[in-house]
């Protein structure tokens, strides 16, 4: 056994000592430390060198990140290809230089920081997350995921530890919409899209500046093929990304970790209903195509058939509702939905969005109102995390005396296209209040230390694998 | 009996004559013929001088009026006290003038053109409509009843008539809400609204010019005290206004004159409801508080309970229906909806309005949004036009043979103010395909010719009592 090995096993030594005592649901057996190291053995622990996160360090690093931002403190504002998004990038690649990985971007600026593992030829570990920031939010959402992520690396270093598979760190280009309208914009085009690879040659900003210009001011898209993003089926064994909860379970239950089991991915549905509008006064009720009506009528049947499902996992909003022409004395002659819906079971997704287009039919019928438009824009297959990576995520949690729960992401993340190119899962830390997308956004440096540390542990037992 | 009755007898023999030939449902009895005219009797009729509009002039006017436009031919845009309203009223003033009536003017700019009976002392009739127009509309409504009164009193002088009480023609100011947000502001000041008078102080337009500065521009405002405008209670013993029906009935039926019953005036209410929004997929079904769906059902809830009325004459339509933040993937935190309600029954309108509470409450309630506004902006009772002029009306329409229609006017006009103040009646003539307020716009000279000679002699009787 190398020395690297040694180093590892003496601190999980300790944090299985401290987990036995401070935890109950950890299983202290032989069987169970072997299963997480998968190639030592907990017999040979004898001394206790420290396996500890930089706490201090990484919260210098995340606030140093936050002034690279478009908006004044406390709130980011950190867009695709801005001047700010150019230099934290560039933040961001000499962290990774610091920890002794090896750096590459690809055409659109997703960056990989890689530590080539014992058998470098075999698929390797990944994790990572986002930087960019919608306008006047906070510096946490995605952040933790990268600095955490290169911080874990450092801790897997300074502990000695030597991995088998290569583990490579991923910042994401534009996880949020914010400037092309298109989400997971990186992790789309790892995952393979080729209709987002030919309409990224088109798409323009509001300012009219293209995605191909934009892309070329901050030193990418050289390659105009975005093809050549496209992940090979046997880049990664796994992908693991840590993330604040963006929800307040585990705040409100006082829980350290939340083991993502499932992604829900939205279906985004438009929906244009077209009447005669008239005049509020002078035209009688049963002469009457209310298109604002049809709009309302169809608003709660989506709640409706969102409460037939049945199932607590099945979400459904009407975000957006506009009528025309908008006036007190006006009937609506034409109106406009925007509908969301998820699950985290897609088959069932989908029966509710066949609902909703029954009910889109039958409300212009009856009301004899025209659907001019039921389109669905898009309809993400949920992701469910692999039970590999859920176990090594589990065992860690363990390890370390962490409470932990099993939970869905009911927001998504670059890890819902990553599942398709690799077994997935996903570490969820506690954030103040359920806060996200806005300034308050806040996870203490405890919270942070411990996903930390249980992503460092997941990957050394995923590249062990 | 003087000369001037002499020539209406005889005009009103040939238009007797003329009905009992071309309508079934004239009444040719001399009893009816006296109760018309009031003080002159059938059997003097011996000769046929003309009873005639100036059709080709009267359409002359109307074009002329339509030039004075801030948009071009063939809308109409003619905002209250803009360089353009100016001339329009000068024009207005003018065509008073050459038909001998002595104008003044109040302090907003309701203009009055008197031909002074031969009972001064007695109250007057008074006839008259608006000449502002909204953006882009047309030239008929509101036009055609001040443009006519004027043609109704030169047809009368040209007769050689004698009004006992003097007759009035009035061009309102501002029927139409556009600067100010304020409808029928000028009847509604001489109806007595004392709030309006105070509020007209404090009122700014949308470029914050305030409507005491706009007016003083336009020559009114001398006297700042607003109250100045309100009618004493024995202005007038009767009001009659001619207007284009702005709906489709008439045209449909081939049906020449409309004889308004009553005005539907409509209640409006703003309603606001609060939620506690969130992420559309991160909250729970059963966790959510959705003030865009509080509003919807609201929206739904105004529909049935108007429908519920068991009445054709109740009519509710929801035209202003906001959600926020307006995101797809946000649950909307607050709503806002603007409801407009009317009948010619007030007492109906109102239960109406009490059961839309009682449903903003209850959906409020079991929602658990909260409902942060339920303001009844304005609840004008509706106005039921006086049995005598109906009467005066239904007689001048049998005399001339023209096929009439007992309606209800659905859209609102000075008259509903008017009738606080004074006996009221509408005459309505058909409109092309029933546009309003758009360049579309259209009323044949024909059925303005015969709106403007049953006001006429409506007029002729009226000032005869």
């Amino acid at each position: 056994m190398a020395m690297a090995s040694r180093f590892l096993l003496i601190i999980l030594d300790v944090l299985l000592l401290t987990s036995i005592a401070s935890a109950q649901n950890v299983d202290p057996t032989i069987k169970t430390m072997e299963e997480f190291s998968g190639y030592f053995h907990f017999h040979e622990l004898h001394s206790t060198p420290s396996f500890t996160v930089d706490s201090l360090n990484l919260q210098k690093q995340i606030d140093e990140l936050s002034t690279f931002s478009d908006s004044p403190a406390p709130s980011v504002t950190r867009i695709l290809y801005s001047d700010n998004d150019v230099v934290a990038r560039r933040f961001i690649k000499n962290l990774m230089g610091l920890a002794g990985l090896s750096v590459r971007e690809d055409a659109v600026g997703n960056i990989f920081g890689r530590w080539e593992g014992s058998e470098p030829h075999l698929p390797a570990v990944s994790t990572g997350s986002h930087i960019d920031a919608i306008p006047y939010s906070g510096k946490y959402d995605g952040v933790v995921g990268v600095l955490g992520a290169i911080e874990a690396i450092n801790v897997l270093k300074r502990s000695g530890f030597k991995p088998k598979r290569s583990l490579e760190v991923i910042m994401f280009t534009s996880e949020e919409p914010t400037r092309y309208g298109i989400s997971c914009l990186g992790s789309r085009l790892l995952a393979g899209s080729v209709s987002l690879a030919k309409a990224l040659r088109q798409t323009v900003d509001n300012a009219n500046i293209s995605f191909l210009d934009a892309a070329k001011s901050a030193g990418y898209a050289n390659n105009e093929e975005f093809s050549s993003v496209f992940l090979d089926e046997k880049s990664y064994s796994a992908f693991v990304e840590l993330h604040i909860e963006q929800g307040p379970i585990l705040e409100n239950q006082g829980i350290s970790i939340g083991i993502v089991t499932a992604i829900a991915a939205p279906a985004s549905i438009k929906v244009d209903f077209g009447g005669n509008g008239g005049h509020a006064g002078a035209v009688l009720m049963p002469q009457r195509n209310d298109a604002g009506l049809a709009a309302a009528e169809l608003a709660l049947a989506v709640e409706k058939h969102v409460l037939e499902s049945g199932s607590i996992d099945t979400v459904g909003t009407v975000g957006i509702l506009e009528v025309h022409p908008g006036a007190i004395n006006s009937i609506p002659s034409k109106s406009h939905i925007e509908i969301d819906t998820r699950d985290i079971n897609e088959k069932r997704r989908n029966a509710v969005i066949e609902k909703i287009h029954e009910s889109a039919v039958s409300i212009s019928k009856r009301r004899e109102v025209e659907l001019l438009e039921f389109n669905i824009v898009n309809q993400d297959p949920p992701a469910l995390s692999d039970e590999s990576v859920i176990k090594a995520m589990e065992s860690a949690t363990q390890v370390l005396g962490l409470t932990h729960k099993k939970m869905i992401s009911r927001a998504y993340h670059d890890s819902l296209f990553m599942a398709r190119k690799a077994p997935m899962g996903m570490i969820f830390i506690p954030c103040y209040k359920g806060y996200s997308h806005k300034p308050e956004e806040y996870a203490s440096p405890e919270d942070i230390a411990n996903g930390v540390k249980v992503l460092a542990l997941t990957l050394a037992k995923l590249s062990a694998n």
